[in-house]
């Protein structure tokens, strides 16, 4: 990695990390400058119609240079611009896919590329799961949180009134490409919000990428191309070591949810769109990295190092004050609760999460300690 | 079959079908009695939540009975009623069904049960293959039309004000269980609709059971229960070789779509609901008889045997007067359009059909000679 300021004009070299799913393999690229390099959009299928689906913030940053990439390999290339914001995750966004597919005739063969965040990748995906049964689709994912989590593993989902993610799809992309150049242009809470689902893969999966974080954090959150690089690469890599092995979420796959019930709670408790999703994972770690010590799997200084590195990444510690009986309604329409019974995620050595329930009486001890 | 009159208190036997799809095979069951038969539900994943998903029109008839069938197995099993018809085939009407189930906490454990005709089958598996991102489902199709077509092969759907089953799923039911002693109080019309899925099988697959057909059509227009046994159970036969061999409509599953090209652009140019699938199948297969003899592939008299079927079955032969470039237009936005060509499923032998395009002057015969 350090060669690379001894031959600044070379290209940096595409890492590919593998994500083996029997005949719904593919592969994530990782490196600088994707988004112009020909041999990113080569082997995909050909079509008469590709769509570039992508929102009002993007759009204008990268979306006529994905387009003059794609221009060669299909007869036309649609632009769909959605809204931006978690808050627009919702079937009348999604609506506006289908109808403008649908008004430009757009047939199964029609391949969709998601150009954006996580909230565009969610619906591009579900929309390619869903349009005619089922199309093609490619992840460009632009955002640091979509590159390390949601482009990856193959959920897609829009929200409903009543829940975050409850009507989707596990739908795999035919290719993911992370353009850490494209990286430059997003707003500092989003680079945090990513850092939030990065950190979470060292207690979940490696104990020793934990160690690495800690030390690159602020190398990371100057956007180091190097740092990130190798952030990018490890966090694809776990999580794809993880939906390798469980594609439908039937059990290991859910510790990647480590912070998510919590904050999943307050994203749904505040309205969509008011915390970043990062940002709820951030809280919620802490949050639950409380639960696993008060439930005696971890040693009190496990929450004290997972607080001060949230902290660090400048993510929110200490939830709103929704009430501890809100918070627990909704984690219990959380997807992962069954039977009503609530189940996070927690750790229970360093590396190594275990799925559990909890006492209620403990939850609202965490509660008490970081929210409100 | 004819033993069953010597013994008329005896069950009839049940028989089974087997949809061969690795990890997605499942069973059809066919037979007298089903729904008040124990062995129908047993086997089935065990959850605390059911959801019979049902229509106004069938509630009343069999729900009750269908609830206290469940009850041994769930904890609770829920109802949800549904506008009845093509029409309430939408966004919408999906809605009620996530609705109901996120008010009631539903989990992804929970079990859908699709009872009533091809729409809320339909609509039953698109939402039981989004709901949480997939959860499990089983069909009880009460029309003959669900029983020989759309409960077979998983494609579930919704409608979209520019297209047909636009947005939908290729997704798998556990289990789906014909009862044959529904049919009963099916109305006249959609009796004939699913006649009209039943004949579609002789010329695209089995020249024999086009004979069989012809010499049983009044004994199945009498609801004969050994007649039908045999008509549903062919019908499926065909069906589950066809998908098993090409589960996500790569080729030669088209073949089902037989009558169906000119069937939706009816239904669609007249607007959902106003004619039944199966009258819109029924008069397009009349439509696809001749423009297979127009193009050579067939001689006359295949138009005038089919005609004459589709008449005895008591089905429109003559389409609406939309116009020919109506038709046209609806028919280019059809899913087995592709890059705009109209791909019509056609019949160049008996029992052998062909998927290919037509020239418009042609096709506008046919229009002229069948529609309006």
């Amino acid at each position: 990695m350090t060669s690379a300021s001894a031959a600044p004009i070379a290209a940096a070299p595409v890492v590919t990390v593998p994500i083996a799913l029997g005949d719904r393999s593919y592969d994530i690229r990782i490196g600088d400058g994707l988004l112009d390099d020909p041999a990113s959009w080569q082997g995909l299928p050909r079509a008469a119609v590709a769509a570039i689906v992508t929102n009002t913030t993007v759009a204008p940053l990268y979306a006529q240079r994905l387009a003059a990439a794609l221009a060669p390999h299909y007869g036309r290339v649609l632009q769909i611009e959605l809204p931006d914001g978690e808050a627009h995750k919702d079937w009348q966004t999604l609506d506006q896919i289908f109808s403008a597919l649908l008004a430009a005739s757009a047939d199964r063969k029609t391949v969709l590329f998601a150009l954006g965040g996580g909230v565009v990748g969610d619906m591009t995906g579900f929309a390619a799961a869903s349009y005619m049964r089922g199309i093609p689709f490619v992840q460009v994912p632009t955002t640091l949180l979509a590159q390390v989590d949601s482009s990856v593993g193959g959920k897609t989902a829009i929200n409903h009134p009543l829940g975050k993610n409850m009507i989707g799809a596990f739908y795999q992309p035919l290719r993911v490409l992370c353009d850490l150049a494209v990286l430059d242009t997003l707003p500092e809470r989003e680079l945090s919000a990513g850092l939030a689902e990065i950190i979470k893969y060292g207690p979940i999966a490696d104990a020793d990428f934990l160690g690495w974080i800690e030390d690159h954090l602020d190398a990371l959150l100057a956007r180091d191309r190097a740092a990130m690089a190798h952030a990018v690469r490890r966090s694809c890599e776990i999580k794809a070591w993880v939906v390798g092995q469980d594609e439908r979420e039937g059990g290991l796959r859910a510790i990647l949810n480590f912070g998510h019930t919590f904050g999943h709670a307050i994203e749904a408790g505040l309205g969509y769109g008011e915390w970043l999703h990062g940002e709820g994972v951030g809280c919620g770690m802490v949050m639950a990295s409380d639960l696993s010590v008060r439930l005696g799997l971890m040693p009190p200084a496990f929450l004290d190092r997972m607080q001060r590195l949230v902290e660090r990444a400048r993510l929110p510690v200490r939830g709103p004050a929704l009430g501890a009986e809100r918070y627990l309604e909704l984690m219990r329409v959380d997807k992962k609760a069954e039977g009503g019974e609530i189940r996070f995620v927690l750790i229970e050595q360093l590396g190594r999460a275990v799925m559990r329930a909890a006492p209620d009486a403990l939850v609202r001890e965490t509660l008490a300690a970081h929210a409100g």
